[in-house]
Parts: structure tokens; sequence; C-alpha cells
């Protein structure tokens, strides 16, 4: 099989529908999101928040440049470590259809070079406990998994 | 030993100093950070960076009004989840000299409060593996050692 070389940019408010099809393409997704058309307001309210706090959706595209994946890619300043920006990966997704080609390690590296591109000193992630395959992914792409990731649900 | 009752406000960019000798006083921040006189100006601009993007350092007080504790408390927007605001807690210290008194519980909880006032549906926070003891302490608080969290250092 010939890998697929992505083409990469930064989504604008006219991806949503595309973005939020692809983060319901996935086993806990589908129970979380809701893509419908319209889609629920409180996506394009969120995509916009994200754009002026600096931080952007990443989109990946095949050679007839369908969206085929995407990720968030937040820019994080803190004052830790003598006020380093950091990267924070999340929303991370390939359609399903195409994974196992290595598509998503493509995404990853280029999501890198971006953080790196906008002066971030490191990158971080979490992953759910039950994404069976995805740390030893990230470990192979030169994370460290060094770190407990915690949440509280507020209701 | 009687519980001391903290209280709680909003850093100004006046606290710089008290909030980075805090984040130099623990075995990890010693060697990351640099408490100097003058500060290394990158603190200045991450703490200018942070009120610009709606993030915020949570100072706690005793009851003389000195501050022995903080936490920067992100205000973060995202797609997943349909939009759901996340609040995630970074850079957790409590003096080194008033530990194990709960203190710090005092202030995770104030901050989970704030985080449901700001809008957030659900708190995060990553630990290092290496910070024995708190997973227990954030698990007795409500935190679900859900996910692994991951590192990559930029050069």
């Amino acid at each position: 099989m010939r890998a697929v070389q992505l083409a990469f940019r930064t989504a604008t408010a006219a991806d949503l529908p595309d973005i939020v099809r692809l983060l319901a393409d996935d086993h806990l997704g589908a129970t979380r999101e809701r893509y419908s058309d319209p889609l629920p307001e409180s996506y394009g309210k969120a995509f916009e928040a994200l754009r002026q706090i600096g931080s952007e959706v990443i989109l990946a595209l095949d050679g007839q440049g369908t969206i085929i994946g995407c990720l968030q890619l937040m820019i994080l300043p803190g004052l830790g470590q003598q006020g380093r920006w950091r990267a924070q990966i999340e929303a991370v997704r390939i359609a399903s259809h195409l994974r196992g080609q290595g598509l998503g390690a493509q995404l990853i590296r280029h999501a890198i070079d971006r953080a790196r591109e906008r002066g971030c000193r490191s990158v971080q992630l979490t992953s759910d406990n039950s994404r069976e395959g995805a740390h030893r992914f990230y470990e192979r792409l030169g994370f460290k998994a060094s770190h407990v990731g915690m949440k509280l649900a507020l209701e």
C-alpha cells in the first residue's frame, strides 16, 4: 500500500461541519458529539473562542483536498519553567476508514512542527486510559508518559 | 492542631514575586524556576498572556494576609463534547513549611468552585508520576485518574 502524503492547513469556521463529523467518528466521540444540520451553535462559539486565544484547529487533507483528519492545537502561556509557552494537542481524529496507515503520525508530526514555529518549548496531551494503542503511538513519536491525567466532571 | 482557614483572591502582576517564590519552593520547581530580584521578565510576559486569554492565578492567603499558596487556573474553550469549556489546574503550590495541614485541599476546592462559576463543565490537571501522594490527594477531592499525560520537550 502506497502511503498517502497529507497536506495541512489551519481551519476556518467554514470547516466546522467537517470537523464535527470527524470528532463524532470515534467510539468515545459518537456519544459525546452531535453532528447535525445545522450544527449546535455551541461548536461555532467554541471555535471563535479558540481563535480569540490564539489556538487553532489543524486539518489534514488527502491528495484530493478532502478533510480526513484534524486536531486542536492549544497554544498556552504559563508561569511555570520561567514562563515557557506550551502546546497542548486535543481532539485528534483520523477518518475511521483511513486508520492504521500512518496518517495520524503525519498529523502529529505536523502539529509538533507548528508548535515549535509558534514558540512553544514543549507539547503535551492526555490520552484516555481506554484508548488502546494510542499511548504506544505517541511514545513512538517521542512523547514520554510522564504524568497522570486527572479529570473531574462538574454538574 | 487548629486548621487554618484560608482566604483566596485572583493575583495581580504585583503578586508575581510571591508567586515565583512559591513555584521555586518545590523539589521539581527548584531546578526549573528562577526567583531573583528583578525577576526574569519572561514571568511578567507570561502573566500578562494568561490574563489576556482569560486565565488567572489564584492566591491562597493565611489569616495575616500572607500569600502561602497559589495555582494557575486555565479557562479553556474546546470543540470537544459540543464545545464545553474546561478548567485546567497547573502549578499548584503550598509553602513547603505549611504542607500536610489540608491547605492544598482548601485551595483546590476553591479552584473547583471558581471553575464552575466561570462556566466550565470539567476540571482537569496532570500530575508528574514522581509526585507521590498527589494522585491520592486529587482522588480524595473527586478527580479520576482516567488519562495518561504525555509530554514532548522541543529544542
